[in-house]
């Protein structure tokens, strides 16, 4: 057999706005044997997350950015397919950081910033594990749990309710007793949090007027918002927290493709007058702790307590264009691009 | 003797802006005698606060508005000169909420609410009792060491730092082992801070680069913001955060006065970045910890290790433009209105 070829995603050039064809480059090279220590994986499956917007740019930020001609930075799960490291054994399913290609390969010292770790598909499916299992589950797991502290009978509010991190949260919360509010575009979305996921409501900002949805169905207030996108969603949210509200920052969607400064909360003097509290959070910090939230939402999964729902295009090819849905708001769940089929399956 | 009269400061009409003298009406009336558990004070300063702009607004809020027509709120200090309440003795000093007015009547089930408390002039002066040992003394105490929770080694910066609540800050944050930055208007008042408070530096924002002075004064970055004036110089600091920082939302002066909408804090995705938190803290939520505080700045302001400056115009009459000083930045230290001479000192 003759050398398989690593079709890869490089980017090109640094995006204003919304990434265009331009800031990125395909390659291909012939896929090289993991050295002493190495690892060689194929990849399956990649993650396509808002946050990517924000490792494009330059500049300090929690992460240092993917530079200029650096294979596309992306979480994604694969099979072993070759091994000199006795932690990972030929066929192992695994997770880490894998990049927008179709083989990754790690020196031994990479494999721990890589976050190179099995995973146990009778927990979850591939695409789970970069759902429920997988960052946005952390993310979502532990800005609500530790951030948000929810107590039995607050009620949360989510924004991006349908996408990967606010379809965790909005099930957490309720599994923890509280009265969930989702806010997602459109009434496809919507019915879909409400009936098969279970919130008790959920606004369509698309189509409806954010500030009497939460009226109507927030009636005790908003004791906990875990905000997802920013912008005027924010905004309005903070005019109806109660005392003592918490404010996960997780994201802010409606801003990455900004070309005109970021908008700040008008509406943050809301925290003094209700002695309110807005954080952020950065899912790595956990790290340490994702096995235990992993257990926990394995459970829910086990016991159909939570549901997930993957929106899973098909082609390396079509990451660019793929990317773009997570900005208009065309995915309906968590965006997944399949690199290939598991053939040890 | 005949009946002394009473002069009063009410509200006459909302103010859009700066408080104008169409926003206020001044009124005579005859002082009454208490009634059963009754209280009669003598009004000898008053304390003039940024916060008044906000209860002139309609609207909720931590406390609700001034009514159109009533005595303007204001907290303040004098002598019992009546009391039918074994609490109160006639020629005790006392501090509460007496309004803008030279005599304070309270009913028995008013006094709870007007915070009618006796103060102690051995453990601090007439005014130090509206400045350290009041409100602003008590809103720097509880929002620096239950919101900011500095730690030894910390960098701690405050805006409106020769202001009531910021030399509290700055000199408490000294106290407890912190680098101390100030910001505030004009070389005096910054120089008032660093030689006799003890703040490690102070950027003047009228005649300097913010930015540029949080470089050169934070070089380990900023762990703790206490905010009291919101706008640009909130926009500036979040830039230069630490992980895991903590900034106290206590006032926005700059945001008081605007016929525009407020302006958010575009940089508020530094939160996200840096897990950082913005909360905001209103200080009667700490009433039944006020004893502990005032205790311990006494000892400090015995010991010699805590200072205050008050600026003191003297005359009830003299209440809008004086309050007007606080918004242009023109008082140096506590501002105080003096509304009579203490007759039994």
């Amino acid at each position: 057999m003759s050398t398989p070829m690593n079709h890869q995603v490089r980017l090109a050039a640094r995006p204003v706005g919304l990434p265009t064809d331009a800031n990125w480059q395909f390659t291909t090279e012939p896929v090289a044997q993991p050295g002493p220590g190495g690892v060689l994986v194929k990849t399956l499956y990649l993650s396509l997350d808002p946050a990517m917007r924000g490792w494009m740019n330059e500049g300090k930020s929690y992460i240092p950015p993917v530079g200029i001609g650096e294979v596309m930075r992306a979480g994604g799960v694969g099979r072993v397919v070759a091994s000199n490291n006795p932690a990972f054994a030929v066929g192992d399913a695994v997770t880490g950081s894998l990049g927008v290609q179709e083989y990754a390969l790690f020196a031994e010292n990479e494999l721990r910033r890589a976050g190179l770790a099995r995973i146990d598909l009778r927990a979850g499916s591939w695409t789970q594990w970069l759902n429920v299992l997988g960052m946005p589950g952390m993310t979502g797991y532990f800005g609500l749990m530790d951030i948000g502290q929810p107590k039995a009978g607050e009620t949360v509010v989510v924004s991006g309710a349908a996408g990967a991190v606010g379809q965790t949260v909005g099930q957490l919360a309720k599994i923890k007793g509280c009265r969930v509010v989702g806010i997602a575009g459109g009434p496809a979305k919507c019915e879909w949090v409400v009936r098969e996921l279970g919130f008790d409501a959920c606004i369509d900002y698309k189509g409806g007027d954010v500030r009497a949805g939460l009226k109507e169905h927030c009636p005790q207030g908003v004791d906990i918002y875990f905000d997802n996108v920013g912008g005027d969603i924010l905004d309005t949210v903070l005019t109806r927290i109660n005392r003592k509200a918490r404010i996960i920052i997780c994201g802010a969607i409606s801003q990455y493709n900004n070309t005109t400064p970021v908008a700040g909360p008008k509406n943050y003097l809301s925290l003094l007058v209700n002695r309110a509290r807005m954080e952020g959070m950065v899912v790595f910090d956990y790290a340490d702790r994702y096995p235990q939230a992993i257990a926990e939402m394995a459970g829910y999964l086990r016991e159909g307590r939570m549901r997930s729902r993957e929106d899973v295009v098909r082609g390396l090819d079509n990451f660019p264009k793929t990317l773009l849905k997570l900005f208009n708001g065309e995915n309906f769940g968590k965006l997944v691009l399949q690199v290939a089929d598991d053939d040890a399956a």
